[in-house]
């Protein structure tokens, strides 16, 4: 699992990375993929921001799974996020499971994977290595910075911890916090894991057999989170799975079961159960107006050169409109010039991910603004 | 935890209960309350249907726990249903663990523990249960059943199978089928149980060990539904437990992670777990409607005569108003008597359960005049 064919770059090897839990990382390894050119004034390089179990493949071949990046219908030449007349970088966050520096990979003090002697991350700890690595690779500008969900989440921060290296950034279906129900999932789902008893307390890496059975759980419940309860009527209903009646037993009689029973078995094979540990907490810490006093506004008045756009979908319950507004609402109040809309959807939170038209069109809009606006358009 | 101290009737000794799945039960043992007198003429009796993790405690001691009843606030001398007037009764349903017939119980066949060789049970079988209970307590006639969530699935199929015991009935937070939402909810429940290997494929009976984390990790998923999201930030927010400041580990942190680890803990010691996989798989498989060609109200039709009354309760998203509307619309079509209403409540589904004034006053109403037109009123 944790040897990516992408890029690789190795950093802070001769100083330390400090993290907001003061605990330092050294030397820290960040996978990484790159797609178009830099140009020669070096401003039209992007950076893509992944969600909790997204990756850096964001528009290549999936290592592991041999699917097509994750968001390659945006990302690519002549799409939304031209490739052709942008420098794109997507890496794969601190904490991660593909080539990023986690609680997978040596402990250069013991010899051994770290576990759980993984220092507790933030999301503004996955933004610093992120801006290291643009250090790394000769960027000190990002034409714009973009994430959905988590990725949204970082794209905050970069706003709050490196406002002068953005001219633009783009924000969906996320949070500057975590709600009580959504650290209530995620603690469901850390439970689910460690309650496997081939978890050993996250020292598992040199066993045969993994927590598979607790991380197919704990994805699942997510899972339910990332749909609406529409899109789960309308996708499954009762349906029965390949039956004409229930079976009276506890197979997958509905084909909704089936369907979860497969995201959790499919989700182990790509991913690391420490690593899920680890980036759930990372979002669960987030609170970024508790740094300012309860004032969000306040986190992004150093942002209010950079242009921004904010996007709820109707049917998302995880990160509902209300957060995403709330968002919007604190950038308008420090000044940022924000574009915030509700797109229409019955997908859930998942429908940042899927072809929505009108969310399609907003982003075009934006992203030709901006460009224009950075001198990026002949 | 299958010793209770309450009464136990054993029915179907000398034939079989027929279940839903054609599977035969026999004999059938029931663990049951009750509180107040049967008056001379028979037509005083309540029944009270419980919910998933309920029993029949329902106004008195719980013999595990220490606790009060689960609904002594509305059951008792003087009170809502008052058992001065009312001879209520309560019994665990079939497929529970509080001294009715469950897979924790020895199978005849075999003598040992029927674990996954117990039949899979539907509501209506917990239901025929019931009646069986009735007959052998002297009781042909209900003045009322009542039942809140898979309680209220219990009084909907009291209306389809014997209307003609019933006189009046209060169903509450409920539903008449399950969505996939709510099937995909209780599969990730069942899902962590399975994964537990204390389970031993529901063989556990003579283990030292019993598959306590998946079951509370199936609980601590569950709790989660039964509260709203306004519910959970009032009650709890991102407060810390016990605590200054997050302490960069996996400890419980937040006191809803705290809460949420009590209440998986608390369970197990008064659950079953295989009584959960069975009970949860009743529910999924209710779908009245299904029984009548998709058409709810006919499965009403032979009710026309029973007074009826649904809640639903603005904040449940659990078993939203839209479900209990649609209970009231389809017996309102097949001409039964029904008030409906939809109480405001930030409480979630849980309110059913809490201090609802609103319910309160809505029930003392609908009990008054129920008893008025049984002459039950001096």
């Amino acid at each position: 699992m944790h040897k990516p064919e992408g890029h690789t770059a190795r950093l802070f090897d001769d100083r330390c990375l400090t993290l907001d839990s003061g605990a330092q990382l050294s030397p820290v390894s960040v996978g990484y993929e790159l797609y178009g050119t830099l140009n020669e004034t070096r401003s039209n390089a992007v950076l893509i921001c992944h969600a909790l179990t997204g990756d850096q493949y964001v528009a290549s071949t999936h290592p592991i799974t041999g699917k097509p990046g994750w968001w390659e219908r945006l990302i690519g030449p002549g799409k939304l996020i031209d490739t052709n007349k942008y420098f794109v970088i997507c890496s794969n966050v601190l904490g991660g499971c593909l080539g990023t520096t986690g609680p997978w990979q040596e402990n250069p003090a013991t010899g051994t994977p770290w576990g759980l002697d993984f220092p507790v991350i933030t999301i503004r700890d996955m933004v610093r290595v992120q801006a290291e690595l643009l250090d790394h690779l000769g960027v000190g500008e990002l034409f714009m910075v973009v994430g959905g969900s988590m990725g949204g989440m970082q794209v905050l921060e970069w706003l709050t911890t490196y406002p002068e290296r953005l001219h633009s950034s783009i924000v969906l279906a996320s949070a500057a916090r975590h709600t009580a129900q959504n650290i209530a999932f995620h603690e469901v789902g850390r439970q689910a894991v460690m309650a496997d008893p081939n978890w050993h307390s996250g020292a598992y890496y040199d066993k045969d057999s993994k927590p598979d059975k607790g991380l197919s759980v704990a994805r699942m419940t997510a899972h339910i989170t990332y749909l609406s309860e529409d899109a789960l009527t309308k996708k499954f209903g009762r349906n029965l799975q390949a039956r004409e009646a229930v079976s009276f037993g506890f197979d997958a009689d509905f084909q909704v079961e089936s369907y979860l029973r497969h995201q959790g078995s499919a989700f182990v094979d790509r991913f690391d159960a420490n690593s899920y540990l680890y980036i759930t907490r990372a979002m669960d810490y987030l609170d970024i107006a508790r740094r300012y006093d309860g004032r969000l506004a306040d986190a992004f008045k150093a942002a209010a050169h950079v242009r921004c756009c904010v996007i709820s979908f109707s049917s998302d319950w995880l990160y509902p409109t209300s957060e995403n507004k709330s968002i919007a609402h604190a950038m308008n109040a420090a000044g940022v010039r924000v574009s915030f809309a509700e797109i229409e959807s019955p997908h859930g939170h998942d429908a940042f991910l899927l072809d929505e038209p009108e969310m399609d069109q907003m982003l075009a809009g934006f992203v030709s603004a901006a460009a224009l606006s950075r001198g990026l358009v002949s």
